[in-house]
């Protein structure tokens, strides 16, 4: 089973992934827990050239195609061979994020993302996505509130440098996709308690999964 | 124009590259010598990626879009600029490396390699590409015997590490494309003279940029 992660920045995901995690392995499951970009080794090295705030020059489509080439790698080293010995992988941001923040945050041609998805990932599509839907402006506090003790700074990643009016783009493009492919995607709410959005998502698994809840220690 | 140089290892282009911006510039013309990859900031950053021998475990898809990636940088930031402003662009490598190298040697599909190179350069083609023709036996060991004082070791670069019958299938990809590409290509006999090269260039130079060879100082 192929479970990604998505939501702006501060929405929860990365503190949540974990929790997923340890849950499943509690319950016997076998899970790899990833992320993008940057899972590889190669990727690491994509990762920092795509997150470098001082890479300002970066075209659009330079960027599209490091975070195919982060993601063909990423496929074919870590997530392919975990799916096929019948691992739970666990990944923090995939595809949806590009159609997110490059399509909808950056306006760059939705079919120009589509053609590099499909030559990066071919078939390959997440079983579940879970969307941590919140409103950018208490999304990005908690990420400055993390980085600092009080004093806002800049973030290291180029990404939460941009204006609100961009992460409230990306959060409507997120909602957009989530509408339109509404089998694959379930919507959180991220001001919730933690421990309340863990419940939704391990039932949600639970249910996908198609397994008796009951069956599971919570 | 934009004028692209191809061929293996130790076939003498980049020497020539710079025998040919020197002769174009004394006769008047403003010249761009640039290469792929890595002829931007963020291509150099690629390029350390490509051609790092400890990234063996690479995916041949991975290597293909960072070649998109630098390839869409470059033209971006120097190759459309200086053909928009009317300079000779002289680039060490382009678009046939990918198809002679990871297409031909390494038996990625055509199709894919088409795809990418049309993402990243739209309807971008070079005016003339001058193919340095050689036996990769002799191209090798010009390269080895460049980088030490006779002991044979192994080059910084993964692609010099490959066998020869890598550069053989290379050597006769780039032979292919040059074939089916007739009008675009001139192809050198780069076992001549230094010197000897060098004027079938030029003259060929010359005959494309609709001038008469002989208003040229040489």
């Amino acid at each position: 089973m192929f479970i990604t992660l998505e939501g702006i920045e501060g929405s929860g995901k990365t503190t949540q992934i974990e929790a997923i995690a340890c849950f499943l392995k509690e319950n016997g499951h076998d899970v790899v827990t990833t992320r993008e970009p940057g899972a590889t080794s190669t990727g690491k090295k994509i990762r920092s050239i795509l997150l470098d705030p001082k890479n300002t020059a970066i075209s659009p489509l330079c960027e599209l195609m490091l975070y195919g080439a982060d993601r063909a790698q990423h496929i074919q080293e870590i997530i392919l061979p975990a799916l096929k010995s019948g691992k739970i992988v666990l990944c923090d941001r995939f595809a949806d994020a590009t159609t997110a923040y490059q399509g909808f945050g950056r306006g760059l041609d939705m079919a120009l993302i589509d053609s590099i998805y499909k030559i990066a990932a071919k078939e390959l599509k997440p079983d579940l996505t879970i969307l941590f839907d919140l409103d950018p402006s208490i999304g990005l506090k908690r990420t400055f509130k993390a980085l600092d003790n009080g004093e806002r700074q800049l973030s290291e990643s180029r990404f939460e440098q941009e204006h609100l009016d961009f992460h409230n783009r990306v959060r409507n493009g997120y909602l957009a996709i989530a509408q339109k492919e509404r089998e694959r995607f379930f919507v959180v709410d991220a001001s919730c308690s933690k421990e309340d959005i863990l419940k939704q998502i391990i039932s949600e698994i639970m249910i996908r999964h198609n397994n008796n809840y009951q069956e599971y220690k919570i």
